[in-house]
This record gives C-alpha cells, sequence and structure tokens, in this order.
C-alpha cells in the first residue's frame, strides 16, 4: 500500500498533514530552556508519565532498554548540583582566560535553571542491562550510551509537545552527581534536565540569539557518497538544489 | 499565559490535540527497520530534505552542531559496508558459543537492510568543530557525542513522521566504515543508517516479538529523588499510582 500519500487520520501508517504538522513544530521549536521557568507551577501527573513513557519507546541496541529515570524534587539535593554547576562554571570560566570578551561573554549567560524548574530529572545508563551480552552491542559497546542519547531525545520533544521547557546542565561533575544520587559504580549518568512549564520558548537557540556561534546551513553538514564530497553530481544534482531552496527560504 | 490549555493550532506555543496526537504516534510508532523494505521506490528530495532538516535541528552542546550527514547510494560502497557488516556479525555469533538456543534464535533475526533500502546515511561526530572552547562541553566532553545522537533521534523520527523506515546498524567495525568513506581522522562514525519507504511498520520491535527480550514496565526505570529509591511516598504518591494506571491500560 501506498504510506506516503494517504492522507487519512484512521490510517495506522501514516500520520495526516496536521499530524506531520504537529510533530514538526515539536522539532523546530524545542529549545534548550535556562530562563522562563514558571515558578510555582507544577507538571500534572498524566503529562509527567506521557513524557517519561515517550522516553521509554526510544530504540535501543539489542532491546536493551538500559536507561533510568531519577526524579528529583527535593531541594536539598537540588542545591549540591547547584554547588556542583557552580564550581565547574568557574573551571570552565578560567581555561578562558586570554579572550576577555568571549570570557566577559560566557559569565553573563544564563546556563541552568536546577531551582527555578519543577522538576529535576537524571537520566543514567546501566550497562550491565539484560547483560552481558547484549544484541548488536558487541562492535561498537558505545551504542548502549547513545540508546539513553535517544530516550533524552525522545523526552525532551516530548516535553515541548506538552508545553514544558526541558534544559540539559552539562556544566557539572559526574563524580559529584553519582555521589549526591547515589549512584552505583557500573551506572553512568547521561544527562542532567530541568523540566518546567515556561513563559515562552524562544524563537531561536539562547546561543544562536546570543550571537555566540551561527547556525550552520544544512549543505554545509551534507556530504554525498564519500566524506568531504560536496560538488553533488549525478542522482544528487536535484537532491542539492532542494537543501538550497530550503536555505533560500 | 496558560499554555498546556490552549488547544488552538496557531498559538506558537501550544500544540493542538491533533497535533499532539500526530506527535506520539510517530514517537510509538517508530521502528528499527530491517525488513519491509520497498526496493525501487525513492524518498524524494523534498522528503529527504526535510528528514535531515530536522535532525540539523536536534539540540548540541554549546550550539557546536558537531554532525555531518554522508549520504550513500552507491552500491559498490554499500556491498563493502555489508562485507563489515557480515564479518562482525560472524564474531558476535563466536561469541555465544555455549548457548546454542540464543545462538540459534540470533542467527536467525534480519539485522540489517543495507542493500534493499533506498538510501544509506552515515552521521559522524567532528569534536573540532568550532572547538577548541566548545561551551558547556568542558566537564563532560562526551556530551559532543550525545548532541550527534538526538540528531540522528531527531531523524529517525522524521522519517517516521513521513512513513520511511530507519534500521540503525550497529554490527559493523567503525575502523572499516571509516575506510569505505574516507573518514578523517578526527572524526568518527556514530551511526549507519538504513532509510526507505516500507511494506509496514510493526506492531511492536522485532526483538520484542520474537522474544528476545520483553519491554521492561515504566515504573522499573524510574526512581525516586534517589538511585534505588521505589518506595515512593510524599508528593511522588500520587504519580507513581498514574503510572501504574498506564501500565494496567
Amino acid at each position: 500500500m501506498s504510506i506516503e500519500q494517504n492522507d487519512s487520520n484512521n490510517n495506522e501508517y501514516s500520520l495526516s498533514s496536521q499530524e506531520k504538522n504537529g510533530f514538526y513544530k515539536a522539532i523546530f521549536s524545542r529549545r534548550d530552556v535556562r530562563s522562563h521557568f514558571l515558578e510555582g507551577k507544577d507538571i500534572p501527573n498524566d503529562v509527567l508519565v506521557r513524557v517519561l513513557n515517550a522516553a521509554h519507546h526510544a530504540p535501543s541496541v539489542g532491546f536493551s532498554q538500559p536507561w533510568n529515570f531519577v526524579l528529583i524534587k527535593d531541594r536539598t539535593t537540588r542545591n549540591k548540583v547547584k554547588e556542583s554547576f557552580e564550581k565547574e562554571f568557574q573551571k570552565s570560566i578560567l581555561s578562558l582566560d586570554g579572550d576577555a570578551l568571549r570570557q566577559k561573554k560566557y559569565g553573563s549567560l544564563k546556563l541552568e535553571g536546577i531551582m527555578e524548574s519543577s522538576l529535576n530529572i537524571c537520566v543514567t545508563y546501566d550497562s550491565t542491562r539484560f547483560g552481558p551480552f547484549v544484541l548488536g552491542r558487541a562492535s561498537v559497546p558505545e551504542t548502549g550510551v547513545y540508546s539513553v542519547c535517544c530516550a533524552i531525545q525522545n523526552l525532551w520533544l516530548a516535553a515541548r509537545a506538552e508545553g514544558i521547557g526541558v534544559g540539559w546542565v552539562s556544566i557539572l561533575s559526574i563524580e559529584d552527581l553519582k555521589k549526591i544520587l547515589s549512584i552505583p559504580l557500573h551506572v553512568n549518568p547521561i544527562a542532567y534536565l530541568c523540566l518546567g512549564y515556561v513563559s515562552e520558548f524562544a524563537g531561536k537557540p539562547d546561543l544562536e540569539k546570543a550571537n555566540w556561534l551561527p547556525r550552520l546551513k544544512l549543505n554545509e553538514v551534507i556530504y554525498y557518497e564519500n566524506w568531504g564530497r560536496i560538488h553533488e553530481k549525478g542522482c544528487w544534482l536535484d537532491f542539492s538544489s532542494a537543501v538550497r531552496t530550503l536555505e533560500e527560504q
């Protein structure tokens, strides 16, 4: 049967135009949120269940589902995580000594919402889950961690679809996090996320708006048939025009 | 303003019920596809551009956008990748010596669609992009790779929304892949994906259907406030009921 031409909502294989729009809306308006959290506005239980269930339906190597979600509201715990952020942030600022301009800009950015968000989630990777033999993981053991990252992106997008902002705090010490949350040796924290309703989803990523870095053009990240090949020809000629058309819009 | 209560399609912050349904449809019906590819049915250029643009709009640490997408149709290249798969698959089968039952089951599974799919994409990570200082990457350098995985998941979901199946081939040698695609030393292949229209999206993941492993219950992957804490109390009591309600559905 033809999949992409069917526009019916009831077809199990295809998304209607409106459904597709909804999907792309979540993709393109998802933001890494550090400000704009609405304090005191909790996430309803049914909404949080949907968001975590979306994460749990991510792909995983050998169907190993190697993730856990530690849900954190406790303010004492959060304070400890915030202290770890502060320590790592100071280290990071020092590493920019010699580039006063970037150092100043970096120092002025809001980079986490640990205390203001309504909920923190630590997403972890357990390499022993269903192991030691995990189907498809032998050649590239890192695919276990990659699975957890796919779950994180599902969570992030589902939160966006529900109107909830998510911020990934990457400036902190994994060792601190393991101690604070009593995470055992064989488990690794992959992400520390801050979730909450927000007053707005910005039109562009914060770092793009702040002129920290520009967004690359799509054709700058595409190669044809082999690494580095950009002078596309043959069957790729029309495709590369289509990429340029998108960029001129 | 209230975000989650607004059901209008025109509100830039909220998704309508139908839009949300479309989003969750993509999340829950996405599959790792190895069979069911429709041979000879190409992906139109505008559709492929949308899928890659969705990938390019993933979050990335410090807005570093460290990904590249090598698009591969050439059958000679694909044959070489298939040979790498065969080699690694044989190694992997041997590692199950001593467990004849699982070995037989493993050997009977279809694990890649390299030649039957319409397009292969190698997604890579370039740690030097916009470097050496990447904002937010100093404490946890792996966040660079994590960003690429988020892009892969965006690609996978967008493909699903477009009715296109994606299979991630994790049984192959990264070294082989780097040689075959002339990928430089400082760049790392993260995923090798096979894309194409499919005759169906299975109701459940192949490995779940084949009774290779069961899907974990959602409450088995959730902890409260600290690693290992499942006897939820206080503010988590109602939430844990909501998780159980979902599982009884």
